[in-house]
């Protein structure tokens, strides 16, 4: 049994209708070429055959309605269903990015059933033009983005004759579970009374100023319900990284400074820019615990969007100073434990259900959660399909009505973005802005978009890349297939109908030898 | 506001995950002749601006988690949303009917949510061959069988050209809202302690025999979880008459034959067919109070399916007797209010969540429920498409893990089929048994479907009687215009984008005038 650490335990025992916890991915494939009619049908039935063996996609919860809160366990489930967890669907005509878009908001709209390990996998064909998709979700207490991330590209293959495996089937040994941090727990669990202490606490009592930041109150924050909007779009990564260059800044920078753009322009349509500047929560990765694969290691700072900045250029600026003395904070907190009580907090309390009251000092703290999570560099194929675009579909934390998370794959940023619609209207408003706020930033800056000469040289750079990484993948292949092996083997003795083997994807030629992806910035 | 029956709001406080209480139909229309490749999208944006009208449709629950446990009221929604209720998927390749199966399946699966009216419905595309399919779920505390069949068929044209509305568009002025039965209520609610008192009671308490007749224990009782898993097939009605004329027995109780002889053959390949008759809860539609036209009207007789008899042809004549005589104790109840809390109840019990045991005295009351749900006569027509089958999908009562619901549509009979996956493996098989079913009981009445001589007779006689229609359906069709006239002025005041008129669907011919719908028996 696995027990889990007392920040995920919360993702279950905060989790409500009207605050799923789970979070997911949307990969969207270019169907190889010639690619005959039930490729589909032999990819849904290829992944079905994959035994369900990697932790966390094997574990289900010992007390799905456990009565000590804070404590909650994982067993290896000897009976799963696959046919449950991996589903098969299709986009209605004309099957654009629309339609892909109010299909991953119906799926990341329903909560994961708790008798059985908490994830989905859907499949969805009839992608325009010659595209499919696959949407991943699973419970923010099994996996944080960047580990389910992992999970994703360690099966996919480098290329399009590489052999590619499920997520839920495990590429590597699976390591050893996690041993309890029972004393990071005890102290996890006094600070939580703390805060429901301080927080029953008659007013007088409280000290009259707060030293946290808050962020001012907008359409941006208060109630939702459990209902999902996805939106998406992406941005040339080359484009992003010399503005950050001209800026002095980083590309979370700049991540940070588009969002700001974009919401700028959305409140003025749908609200109003607040006087004092939106802030963010900002999700940072902490180093895992050594033999751990399961759960979040997440913590957060909050960063000033300087919405109150009408000059893209100065915005820019006033954020990666506020970023700069927010990281520089960060790491003056104690180290160990202390560091990791501490970074935890923030998080799981960003994370906490409140109301928006009328009262001032409960304010929220932060105004909405940008996240940046890093992706592969190479290309990675499925069965044969090259992987095209990587978008991460998050979860609401709090009082936010909105999440932007961001994911690098190649040479470009895939921005997903989740919203409760019931509170939030045409989050695909946002989308739109996002690439026009990148413009507004390269006028200011005097940068002029080079996609023509940019594109050469990463070409150049990418024949190079390509011949040392052809070693590196055919090594990894070999371990993968004696995996596969290993898995085939195991499924046969299973009483479930004719498993022959993993077969093979067909042999496949890229259509062009063009490796820089560069989707449209389109909305979903 | 509305209050539900006791009866209903039954059906909302008893609910669980592993119980939900909606129901539904699956309708599958063949696309009309040369339909444009956007058919289908326009389709959805002109029932996407159909006013939500009707009652319950445009109804919310006041007490979404009412503490009073046996009291639910209803109130109009004034802000729905219908892009929540009214959605739009495609089935993957093939297309066929297993894919269909799976799609209600899953759409099935999942609950409605609560603080919203209780509805959903979902247009499905990509049905082989050009055909498409729609999917409407409601709660059974707002509906029954035949009332949500009468909301459909009102709604739907009689002809191709005719004009059809959305079923939650009100065709005809919405009725008074009912006036609670409160004597009614009060003594259905002191049958409901009783009930609790004898469940609690110590076992020496309980009288040693019971009078009422209780189903064997087999694998068609027991747990079950919230997955539903749906299958259909179809006979020809006519051929089912003419057995039912040989037997000088109803067309009821050949539906009930077929079930019995499919279900022996099913327990024999899955459990073992036990050595008792297996007990089935029919119901029975009661006359509706008048002025209402909310929530369910039904009571239950059971019924023996004499699964012990091997004889087809004897299986049939015991269930005739045995109907027959229930039918009498029926009528024989005290009429009025004692009757309709006697039979309400007897409904009742059987949804009653009960946990399989190893005592007896607990075993199961009936061991499924077969329903039978009168339909339409004539051919059916939305937006121009012919409504081709019509299958109910129904809820599990209490221990059960099947339902079997039939329709009859034209001269069809369409059998809907809802089983719990995860405790009653593969519902297909009985689905695929039913029509055999119909071959054995033919064969032992020495009858051989005639099929070919039939549908001459059946083609003469809908010459005869569509001219008959023609009249009624000219004067029925203007209504339901002025109707819609109302609706879009409604839905042109509202804040939402060009609402221009209700688009006239185009005159479509149908390609062959054989009119006698007989689909092949299939299974989803």
């Amino acid at each position: 049994m696995i027990r889990l650490s007392a920040q995920d335990a919360s993702f279950l025992t905060l989790e409500t209708r009207d605050a799923p916890m789970h979070i997911g991915f949307l990969l969207t494939f270019k169907l190889p070429p010639r690619a005959p009619a039930n490729y589909m049908q032999k990819l849904h039935a290829r992944l079905e055959r994959m035994a369900v063996d990697a932790e966390p996609f094997n574990q289900r919860l010992v007390q799905p309605e456990g009565f000590k809160r804070l404590v909650q366990e994982l067993e290896p489930d000897e009976n799963i269903d696959l046919q449950y967890h991996l589903r098969h669907e299709a986009l209605p005509w004309p099957g654009g990015e629309r339609e892909l878009g109010l299909a991953i908001s119906r799926l990341h709209s329903t909560r994961l059933e708790r008798t059985r390990p908490l994830w989905e996998c859907t499949l969805i064909e009839g992608l325009q033009p010659d595209r499919f998709a696959l949407y991943l979700k699973i419970h923010h207490a099994l996996a944080d983005g960047v580990g389910l991330m992992q999970h994703i590209t360690q099966t996919l293959a480098e290329s399009p004759r590489g052999l590619s495996l499920a997520p839920w089937t495990a590429p590597v040994a699976s390591t050893p579970p996690p041993k309890p941090t029972t004393s990071a727990d005890e102290e996890w669990r006094r600070f939580f009374e703390t805060l429901a202490a301080e927080r029953n606490k008659p007013k007088s009592e409280k000290p009259a100023g707060s030293t946290v930041p808050r962020g001012p109150r907008c359409i941006l924050n208060g109630d939702s319900t459990g209902r999902r909007r996805f939106a998406t779009t992406s941005v040339d990564l080359r484009r992003v990284k010399a503005v950050a260059k001209a800026a002095e800044a980083t590309v979370n920078d700049v991540v940070l400074a588009l969002a700001s753009g974009a919401l700028r322009g959305y409140l003025q349509e749908f609200d109003r820019v607040p006087k004092d500047p939106l802030l963010a929560s900002v999700p940072v990765a902490l180093p895992r615990v050594p033999g751990t694969t399961i759960g979040s290691s997440v913590a957060a700072v909050h960063g000033s969007l300087a919405t109150d900045q009408k000059d893209p250029r100065k915005r820019l600026l006033a954020i990666r100073d506020g970023m700069r003395a927010a990281k520089e904070e960060f790491k003056r907190l104690p180290t160990s434990v202390n560091r990791f009580i501490n970074s935890v907090g923030m998080y799981a309390m960003t994370l906490l259900p409140r109301k928006q009251s009328t009262d001032p000092d409960k304010a929220t703290f932060t105004n909405l959660t940008i996240s940046n999570v890093p992706g592969p560099k190479e290309a990675l194929y499925l069965h044969g399909a090259e992987l095209e675009g990587m978008y991460p579909v998050s979860v609401l934390a709090g009082d936010h009505r909105l999440n932007i998370t961001v994911l690098g794959y190649r040479e470009a940023l895939f921005f997903g973005l989740i919203a409760c619609p019931d509170t939030l209207p045409s989050v695909q408003r946002i989308a739109v802005r996002l690439p026009q706020a990148l413009d507004e930033l390269e006028a200011a800056l005097g940068l002029a978009p080079k996609k023509a000469v940019a594109k050469k040289v990463v070409a150049k750079k990418v024949v190079a890349k390509k011949a040392a990484a052809k070693k590196a993948a055919a090594k990894k292949a070999a371990a993968k297939k004696a995996v596969a092996k290993k898995v085939v083997a195991k499924r046969a003795v299973r009483p479930r109908g004719a498993v022959v083997g993993v077969e093979a994807p067909a042999p496949v030629v890229p259509a062009t030898t063009e490796v820089v992806a560069m989707p449209e910035a389109g909305t979903a």
